[in-house]
């Protein structure tokens, strides 16, 4: 049994875990697999792998402390038998699947705040996993900057983007990729539709991917062509960047996500713009787009270094225009440290 | 309140029912919305939409049997509270909502059966996006089949094919695209990888896009050069064919999915091959990739007019290779009727 294997038994106080859903399997494991069953006892951690995968799991994981067994409901269903309480991870497990456990006399116990503590401290590993998917995303975003052009729908540059990034090594989307032109950008979650780009349209593309399972998170705002009428625009944009730059200058380990916030959100109140700041400054990032910790005026967890989480100010004019300016941040050495390198002074197309 | 609603209610037996999830929502409402709650009484139907979709949906949804209301969670929870009994998707709730439910006094029951009862039969809207989603899917496919070069790895094949699936109007893909090339086409869930084409190689794709929400299922095989040492994949290519074809021509409305899958497991059994035919012919095709029925040994559900199912023989030598011939169908007149037009017969690429 591992380090980690230990701190989230002790912590889940079950006297067996029950892992059903596709990223946790990985996260104890480090194996990829659309199926499977991960058990957690106090001796060991036991991989259940159908025919489909029961040999590229056992070559993977030979060596580590993980054990392979050959089998898939039914037997880890049997492996669970003889103990009573399962450890099962509340926001991922359905009521048909729960109720498969108590009908079998087992005792339900939520086992997602220990996975949480440990999932909220990456490794390296991890981090680098973390940095190659956000390599890939601006890569790719550079790559279609050139080739957008007048005229052309907000899902074709979408799918453009996806594209790019799938070609780049990432495996897929780390959620619906945003593109938002015009007065669009003012709805923070903009569906991305039919809307063609006209000359002096902002432009907003909120875009992520995955790399062995981690996600990027990233959003950046353009011009497309300065037809002069900008100057609201160029102010706002000017008011999010600083918001943007001054949480990755302050930002400290120890600092909770409360006090993160606060660091854009102030800077904003001083533009007179905090009431248009409608949304968190931020979310943790990992296997899940969106994980602990929160960064928001409700958020009580203290960051420490290793955490993973997004920059995100916006500032928002119903119907007329939007901002949001987004990295991929880490905490290192007790500072922020962001996983982006592209420019984020404002660029007209 | 119209018929299906009256339908899905009295089959649920529930006081009201409460659905989040995507899917669903969008079933009972026909809107889509990333966010949302849908309650369903023997009253009315109502729609808790947040800022963010509530003009979307109201504009949307004026006129219709759904009532819009502004609102999130606690609107939704609210206006539950008389409901003792709320019928909710057990495969679709997790613990963690069903708590929330269960701590505020009320009791569940699961309408996932009065759901799927009414979504198992398509009508001729469903059909019609079904189709579109095929459609799209198909010259998505045949567009990039002339670009299928040596060297190029599955991944990029992927990724190439998914582009063209979005550039085409497909809002995404209803699947993980599996592109197998040689050996790899024997597992029948190959993980799309970095495996490069070489000449005289087999070449499977699985395949599928999403149109207002409804997914389409296809599987073509094709050998990429013919070095002339394709004897047995050839023979195998035809019996599969053959099995596929059956299926189509003899398929009728009353038969059970088991029969179903017996029309093709009996041809390939002729053939001296059911054992290597290792899954079912066929899932159920709508809003959800795999829903009802199932066509297999252990099918019971009778297929009847307006059901949409994929027919997809596959025989698979481990490690050597791997054929399988996919279209999704529906039930029309009594008869079989595919959504797919493209050559079945084996193409040389």
């Amino acid at each position: 049994m591992n380090g980690k294997f230990q701190a989230i038994y002790a912590e889940a106080g079950a006297e067996a875990l029950f892992l059903e859903c596709d990223f946790l399997r990985r996260y104890l494991t480090d194996f990829y697999s659309t199926d499977g069953y991960v058990v957690l006892t106090d001796r060991e951690c036991v991989f259940f792998a159908d025919p489909r995968y029961f040999e590229a799991a056992e070559k993977a994981l030979a060596g580590s402390a993980v054990r392979v067994a050959a089998g898939a409901a039914k037997e880890a269903y049997g492996y669970l038998a003889p103990y009573r309480t399962i450890g099962v991870p509340y926001p991922f497990v359905d009521l048909a699947a729960a109720g498969k456990l108590t009908a079998a006399g087992h005792e339900l116990k939520d086992c997602m705040p220990a996975l949480q503590h440990a999932m909220i401290q990456k490794t390296e590993e991890e981090l680098s996993h973390i940095q190659t998917a956000c390599t890939i995303a601006e890569d790719a975003l550079a790559s279609i900057l050139p080739e957008i052009g007048e005229g052309m729908q907000e899902r074709e540059v979408a799918a453009l983007l996806e594209y790019r990034m799938r070609s780049l090594g990432a495996s897929g989307t780390s959620f619906e990729t945003i593109v938002a032109f015009g007065e669009n950008a003012s709805v923070p979650h903009h569906e991305t539709g039919e809307r063609r780009l006209k000359f002096g349209d902002p432009v907003l593309i909120d875009f992520g991917c995955k790399y062995e399972g981690y996600c990027s998170d990233c959003t950046r705002t353009f011009l497309f062509g300065d037809d002069g009428k900008h100057q609201t625009f160029k102010e706002i944009y000017g008011h999010v960047l600083e918001a943007h730059m001054r949480v990755l200058e302050e930002l400290r380990a120890g600092m909770t996500g409360k006090e993160a916030d606060e660091i854009a959100r102030a800077v904003l109140r001083k533009h007179g713009l905090a009431a248009y700041f409608t949304h968190s400054l931020g979310h943790g990032v990992g296997l899940q787009i969106h994980e602990a910790p929160t960064l928001s005026p409700r958020g009580e967890t203290v960051l420490e270094n290793g955490m993973v989480f997004s920059d995100e100010p916006g500032v928002y004019l119903a119907g007329e225009l939007g901002v949001r300016i987004e990295d991929t941040v880490t905490l290192k050495d007790g500072k922020a440290a962001s996983f982006m390198r592209s420019e984020k002074n404002l660029i007209v197309l």
